[in-house]
């Protein structure tokens, strides 16, 4: 029987401080580099639940919906919430603050999703991940429905096998 | 009447040599690093088009397919395929090369959507594109069915209105 | 009366991917690399507790005893220990894991000071400390042992005057 | 024979956005942060003319005429303009642009010369190079008086011998 | 008999421009910065002295007194002061310039511990130093007594033993 | 009458430690990365000569003979050689070490050309240099020449009119 991990022993929590060359000409944190973070911090996170090299296989889809500016704490969170063979699905929340006046605001959420590799680049198998809190059990819900998202929009899979994501456009099954 | 302007006016191409930091230790790039100059070239072309500032408003889906080796030449080229008022949806297409070799191999594509904002950081309107090619047309076209996702998944849509994007799901209008 | 904060909110985790730049030719990390994300997980921690921008004012003996090697992760913990007037002793713990094996070894811990300026560079008074936890109160009484030497050191103070430091000689009062 | 390529052939595009390290205190774009991008760009297309690994191996005067500003867009086009044995002189176009504004100057341009060589570092031969448009072809034929130019300034060859370069100061032959 | 060398062979000098990203949001160099820059120089002075690699054992106390700012230059200087069987201490002086007022103040002094490694990360016996100055010869004196402060601190001296350090505390041997 | 500086007066010396992001898959210093440390030293000495923010105007054919290692250590050392009203020519000499082994080499010799600028970029007059040592005069006189071939090279100058220059091709005055 496969192992199965929490998440919690998956999670990771990175601060970075906004520097000049992370910002546009505006003095806004860009992006691209907010993304870069992300995609470091969701790392260690598959790293630590499978105990092996990972690679980025997908993102999803992101939203970017306050600015971050020059000076700002930025906190990022991740934790695996689920896996499927080889690959894990991982969120990461993304907060900043502005420390002097202690102005916090969520910046935004994001799913990344990683494989695990050999030593040869080969995917490996994971363990499974069983879910603790309620919103670690509703997210691991949510996980099917996501992933056959990531399927459908990298031509994988056909949009009308796709059951779970078909339940959000309220529509009875075919 | 609003200005038009075609894909090829916001077009831009950047080159990328993979050095030491930008790989995992496996010697392949990470995808954040890639992210980031996606990002990059991104809004490089947003500016051209809304001769403007712009700012990351959105990233759809991206998937990995291949890995990109250290000392690799990474290319990518974007354009402005479609505008709404003050958001412009932008395709990166990402070509990876190992030049001594000459092996070459598309890597993947990506959506991002950009706004463009005045000095104070008010959306303004941008140009309307006017597709040229048979493929920016093609394209041109997908972006309100892409829209409409990112509406959703940003919790600023339902889902049973997204009727563009529900004909991907082969159902008949509700 | 002035204002009184916990140590745990100035609390910051920092988690850093040990990049080759970072290394040197044994692929190790650099002791200078080090101490550069030590200062900024900790001014991170002052600008916490003082709602204000901070500035490096000393680093106390810092001790490199573990090999940090290339593609480890390193977790940097910091919390202000103890305050006098404008200035902040802030304790930073660092750990560091080869998180394929999962394993894990505390890597140094380190006391930097900080001191609070407003937007003049005038140091301003800030948040006395008051410690919950039995670690906590430890660490503060120590604090002021570790500022005669500080001042000791930068000779500002007489070793004469050090009765705090000269307990630990074990050696009555002059 | 030897193989022949055009000069198209080894053209690359590179797109730099102005961040705030590359610039000065006047906010404009150092010239030695400029003449790397110029030597990474120059590199790639001599990379693609040799299908081997290259190594600088000198570079021609070059003047910079206009302050390119913090946020402008730097475009560098470079493509091999002849070969010698085993070394490629490669021209690089420099323009930069207000992207807002629209506003675009050239920058400058200049010529590096590379090596080609193999995985022990020793000199190999490369394509000729077969110029098609008017421009490669003028450019083909000064690369003999800008070879000897190079040959003198580094001590290899003495003035006197130097026939090409001797008539652009419009002298008979000694 | 093991071989010796004078300080000035170990002498290095670096010289660092204060760009952007090593300021803070009052365009104050970083302290953290200027310590990477510390150890990196004094890790070559090492080199130097045990033609070896080597790596960061300690870091003494060091006072931070006067900000540093954005586009001043920063002089490093290092020299092997004192050496014992495979460690080394190195003095590092920093002197700041405002280079088109000319205005330069001393910013401090500071003591690295480096030990000479092999290839494999065993420790090796490095050359004794001889001092030739006055002022080289008190620095070699003073490093008995900050080498017991280090060794206290660290937890491997008890301070009851330390007879050199004792001394200045002005204190008749126990 | 304007001012004097001897070259000493504005000698700088930067030391730089190749880092495996300045190296090329071969791991050798890439050339873009050396012209970017000689323009920041070369600026940094145009700086202490004219007291005065200054821009590279120019940069002289450049040779690299020696591939540069990761790992070792490279000095660059720059003096203003001659100064023209608001220009100055400035030699940098960059010699490498292998530190473990000892073995130096010099790499190689540069001449840049810098312009002194008030706060609105305008150029300004700066101290004229008086040359000390035999081989700082023999720069000093050489200065002219180079400078020809500059002007020429950058289209200010007929080749006709550069008597200093013609003169190395050993040719009477037309």
């Amino acid at each position: 029987m496969r192992k199965k991990k929490f998440p919690r022993e998956s999670f990771v929590s990175m601060t970075e401080l906004v520097l000049p060359n992370d910002t546009n000409t505006l003095n806004n944190l860009m992006g691209g580099r907010l993304m870069h973070w992300m995609d470091i911090v969701s790392a260690i996170a598959g790293q630590k639940h499978s105990n092996s090299t990972v690679v980025t296989a997908s993102v999803d889809n992101i939203s970017f919906k306050h600015p971050i500016r020059l000076g700002n704490v930025v906190t990022l969170k991740a934790k695996v919430t689920r896996a499927f063979n080889s690959s894990m699905e991982i969120r990461i929340d993304v907060e900043a603050e502005d420390v002097p006046t202690g102005h916090k605001f969520e910046s935004n959420a994001a799913y990344f999703t990683f494989v695990a590799i050999d030593q040869n680049g080969k995917p490996i198998n994971v363990p499974e991940v069983e879910p603790e809190t309620e919103e670690e059990k509703e997210v691991y819900n949510g996980a099917l429905r996501r992933r056959q998202l990531r399927l459908i929009l990298g031509g994988r899979m056909k949009p009308q096998e796709a059951n779970e994501l078909r339940s959000i456009f309220d529509i009875k099954e075919a």
